[in-house]
């Protein structure tokens, strides 16, 4: 996906939510912003890829942080909020390993994508996440091929977004392993925003429900291949179906040409909606073959 | 009032919605906010005066769309709505010249800098002026010095903020001239987001009701003393009372030492907010002594 020049102020808000979210030192904030602009200023090029100058930017901004992680405390109530809601979850997929099972998994997985923060107008309801959860359950996927999943699901690379998420992705992970495919996961090589890292990973004990894990091998928004290690790359291309969580993951796998892919994910900003040809604020689980 | 890093992405998102307001060809869109994000970058530096960089950032923005005004829609829009809203707001303000009149007066042009547009969150509400209108003069000034303002009316320059509300504020000129008081009243010098310029004092034909129409000389945000032609710095240095409507114009005249000077605003964005110590989202009238 290419930069809209929207990017460009929303970027720079990001940068600023994640500054105050770390400190309250003007100081502080000001040399995280600054160096997200300069960086943006180097960068920004119309038809550049998005996650190019993303990544550029929040490393930047990071750095004049002291490469502190300023979501440490938003992770960490994603995957509170993660653990409650999987009760619900589950009971709401249901028992055993079915077709419908799957597409409930996958319903229920991609509405985890909604536990974000920092994207304008879409921060995660933390006082009332189950009643949003039911309620985006039962609107269900706007755009479902679910169904032309099913015969992919021999040998999945799965790329995790979020942190708390990823613990939603492991009832598709069930699913998948249940009907007999391979399964690799793959999470973020280091902190970046608050995506699920190998820490994520530890936490929920999730290594042991899949193959392998791999990491992106970096902390560059969503998948930078210059920076993946080898056994990712190799697993891009002769895996059965890469499945791709959330709107970063987007941004970069949609600039490479790998096929068959699945996008799960919920529609949080105009550029990605637009690039895809959808609405914001929606639920999809879109393959591209 | 000096910038704050939270000035910096909301700046790029009024270019950006500038741009659009003025056209959807991309590719103009795109230099507008490159040519921004270039300005930006050049100038911003925390502790510069904010509206030195949004001068030259706005500046840069229009001279890529090639100085074409974004915002003449708009203005026409704003003054269709307040010349609407006039009946009803010479109704509240009531018959005659009187200290409750006067305070009356203060509070419509007030809420008449609500005629805005581009600011986060505080567009003016097209489809249902008139309730809001009448809300918020039902509600008041939240701060109210204008008892302070009354001994102070004998020589007012009085500076104009958006296209529309220039209207409004004549209510107030009418209150100041019954009692005897002269009125130099200042307008941008150019086009420059949705200000009143000298198109606005002829279309609503105020330069009748004034002794003096001074401009702003140029186009920068608020007032720039550099570009300012002689009399208006004469003007600012031997009046009774400055009156500043706007954020922009606080902006600006805060930075210089003018004594008394009354601001009459609505808080629209937390920059400003902050700056007087205020709360966003109130109707204000300060004097400064």
């Amino acid at each position: 996906m290419k930069i809209n020049p929207r990017c460009v102020h929303c970027l720079l808000s990001r940068v600023h939510y994640q500054a105050l979210l770390l400190t309250d030192d003007i100081d502080t904030v000001n040399a995280a912003v600054t160096a997200g602009l300069d960086a943006l200023h180097r960068t920004y090029r119309p038809g550049e890829a998005a996650a190019r100058i993303s990544t550029a930017v929040h490393r930047s901004a990071y750095h004049a942080m002291g490469d502190r992680d300023p979501y440490l405390e938003k992770k960490v109530l994603s995957r509170e909020l993660a653990q409650e809601i999987m009760p619900l979850a589950r009971s709401l997929v249901g028992e055993g390993i079915s077709v419908e099972g799957f597409r409930r998994a996958v319903v229920a997985a991609t509405i985890g994508n909604t536990l974000d923060f920092g994207v304008d107008g879409f921060d995660v309801n933390e006082q009332d996440f189950k009643a949003e959860f039911r309620r985006l359950f039962d609107r269900g996927l706007d755009v479902d091929d679910t169904d032309r999943l099913l015969p992919l699901l021999d040998d999945v690379v799965y790329i995790a977004d979020n942190s708390g998420e990823v613990l939603l992705d492991t009832l598709v992970i069930e699913q998948i392993k249940g009907m007999g495919g391979r399964v690799t996961l793959v999470v973020r090589g280091a902190p970046m925003l608050n995506d699920a890292t190998m820490e994520d990973v530890e936490i929920h004990s999730i290594g042991a429900q899949v193959d392998r894990v791999l990491t992106t091998g970096s902390n560059a928004i969503g998948v930078c291949l210059d920076e993946a290690p080898a056994e990712l790359v190799e697993a891009f291309e002769k895996t059965s179906l890469i499945v791709s969580k959330g709107m970063a993951n987007y941004e970069t796998m949609s600039e490479y040409g790998y096929r068959p892919i699945a996008y799960l994910l919920r529609t949080k900003c105009q550029s990605v909606a637009d690039d895809m040809g959808l609405d914001t604020d929606i639920l999809v689980a879109r393959l591209v073959v």
